[in-house]
């Protein structure tokens, strides 16, 4: 038996406990739980086979009441003596996505990221949408490109056209981008015909991570009207690997701020959803931007009831995220194109005039947030690199 | 042993033998063929426990030298005697969803169609976007509430706002609308970073089944800017419960209608992926529509190239829808918005005048493709019928 070390200012102390999937050499992935730089293997702590598996869906199926007495069950546990062969040091394990994701879903729930998208891609409209202050504008992303964190990115080729060029061309996206999000993991599914209140949140989401919507720009700009986005999106989606807990965050939950127009009945509720936590951006490791998620317009719990009140079944693994989080501030924005206005403001990167990503590019973004007595509650980066577009015959 | 008994005019015939997944009162669910009117249990015929699961996922993985060889010695067993208990009466089957759904892809690949909803939602401009002509327009859609033919439709909830409304409002859609679509499934996955060219469509798509794609137009028109449908269409989208494998639409194959301009390079191929289908689109049984998949602009392997050429996976269960099908004439059109132009040319249903769908109606889609030697190749219908909104405290 060992007891665990860990350092009272760890961003992963008792108060956290985020779930992951985790490997050691010549072992099959299965679920852990982070505390301080340990992963403690919950096939040995708890003898839950629920834990012998490569996902969390299994578990986050159970729902509420087995979350709360698992997460204090581990609690008791790991601040005693735990057996040896039950912990992994981080530097040693590998970490897999998390969830198998059902579907996925991208909101636009920052009023200033909405807004400056809006100035750069529709120049000579209003930048909110009329519809914009009334539901949370959201749509439907690739769930089999969802990856985990550290996982490369190809860039993506496809087509482009500049509003002063004739014709479209082909060809590796030139305005390759991120998207600092916060995305929500569904554990208890819904049925067809029914909807998730905003007060019915935490009876069905089961946890939190650190999103990176990475998005070619060039091939956005021209394929999404009318539908949306579609290949300027699809290629990839980055999470971090640990899940962290809804019931950690309990001190980060604000009010977000105030939504006038008042929003219709259904995306009322009474529970606060806000949530106080503030992300960092970094390109090629220098920090670059600050994003606020306590200024987010709509919450997750409206993100929810939203997406299921026509009906739609809400899934075990499916995953939702807020939509890029830009604060007021330059330094707050959750995109490089806005970072650099379009790629007009391009911004200093180790010595470098950055605008876009180039190949070998490196982004991290991390989170941490309100925890009880003044701690904070960490969340894995989520990170990746650039890698070249494979080489085509067309 | 028995023989079975093939009409010669059978929609269903030898060339045909689309697979399903069914079951009997009281067994699981697991792989059949149609052949006529009767279920072939392949579980029986073919020694393979491939069949023996309740999606065709296992097996549509297999890829296609599998596939041909399977549908060869299909093709042979049930010319001849077959055991009696591997043969179930069609009207005594319980069909399930075919496949287990991966990533959902929609596309409006009709001319006619994006033509006739861009001059119905958008009167003040171009009815056809400029990039219309240089992609195959698509959007992701929510694969949880893919369903079998016959699964009821509740009719969904949500926010509209009218043009010459000042505020949203909150209801059951009253503009309940379907789309008649041909869907096509994925067998043999690829890599995230690769791309599927025109022709390698059949190494991967393993068949086709017809779709409806329910749509709410008064929630879609109100949320779908800037990023697409979203709530006005996931609720529900219906496909058939048989899967026509590809090698059975050989001789509908087809050119597309000219495409000018040409596209790029990497929508270009050397195969013929036009498919000569007749749909059929049935309200209250009565034929109201026979829109002409022929007319599609963009065929299914340009749907293909392009959802990958950006180097997104494809994987193993998707389906990709070609958009509503429509063609020029007005009984030719596949959706009723189309139909009834927006609701102001009501048609006669039963001695009713109808717009868009009431609770109770119920709407069939079925398809037929040019077969060889005359003969013609039958889907299976996807039938749907409306049941009331369900209660709310909203």
């Amino acid at each position: 038996m060992t007891v665990l070390d860990i350092p009272v200012d760890s961003l992963f102390g008792l108060d956290n406990l985020p779930y992951g999937v985790f490997s050691t050499e010549g072992t099959a992935p299965r679920v852990g739980v982070r505390v301080a730089d340990h992963v403690v293997d919950l096939t040995i702590l708890l003898d839950d086979e629920v834990f012998a598996q490569p996902s969390l869906n299994a578990f986050m199926a159970r729902g509420p009441e087995v979350w709360a007495a698992t997460r204090s069950r581990i609690s008791e546990l790991v601040r005693g003596e735990v057996p040896e062969n039950a912990v992994v040091d981080l530097a040693n394990a590998t970490m897999h996505l998390p969830v198998e994701i059902a579907d996925y879903v991208d909101f636009y729930a920052s009023e200033h990221h909405a807004t400056n998208l809006g100035r750069l891609f529709r120049p000579d409209s209003a930048p909110l949408m009329p519809n914009w202050k009334h539901l949370p504008v959201g749509y439907h992303g690739r769930s089999s490109t969802v990856i985990v964190s550290g996982t490369d990115i190809v860039r993506p080729r496809g087509q482009r056209k500049a509003p002063d060029e004739a014709t479209p061309t082909f060809g590796p996206s030139q305005r390759l981008d991120i998207e600092a999000e916060m995305g929500f993991l569904v554990g208890v599914p819904s049925t067809i015909g029914d909807s998730i209140t905003p007060d019915e949140f935490a009876e069905h989401v089961f946890g939190v991570v650190v999103v990176n919507d990475w998005s070619a720009r060039d091939i956005q700009a021209w394929e999404y009207v009318p539908l949306g986005p579609f290949l300027g999106k699809s290629f990839a989606t980055s999470i971090s690997p640990w899940v962290v807990p809804l019931a950690a965050l309990a001190a980060a939950r604000i009010d977000t701020p105030a939504q006038d127009p008042q929003p219709l009945l259904y995306l009322r509720g009474t529970e606060k959803w806000g949530l106080d936590i503030d992300l960092t951006v970094e390109w090629n490791g220098q920090v670059v931007s600050r994003p606020p998620y306590a200024q987010m317009y709509w919450s997750p719990a409206q993100m929810l009831a939203h997406t299921t009140v026509n009906g739609a079944a809400a899934s075990t693994g499916d995953l939702f995220a807020s939509g890029t989080v830009s604060g007021a501030g330059r330094d707050e924005r959750g995109a490089f194109i806005e970072l650099t206005w379009g790629g007009k403001e391009p911004v200093q990167v180790a010595g470098r005039s950055s605008t876009f990503l180039e190949d070998g590019d490196e982004v991290a973004i991390t989170a941490s947030a309100v925890g009880p007595n003044g701690a904070r509650i960490g969340f894995g980066a989520v990170r990746g690199r650039i890698v070249p577009a494979h080489p085509s015959d067309r």
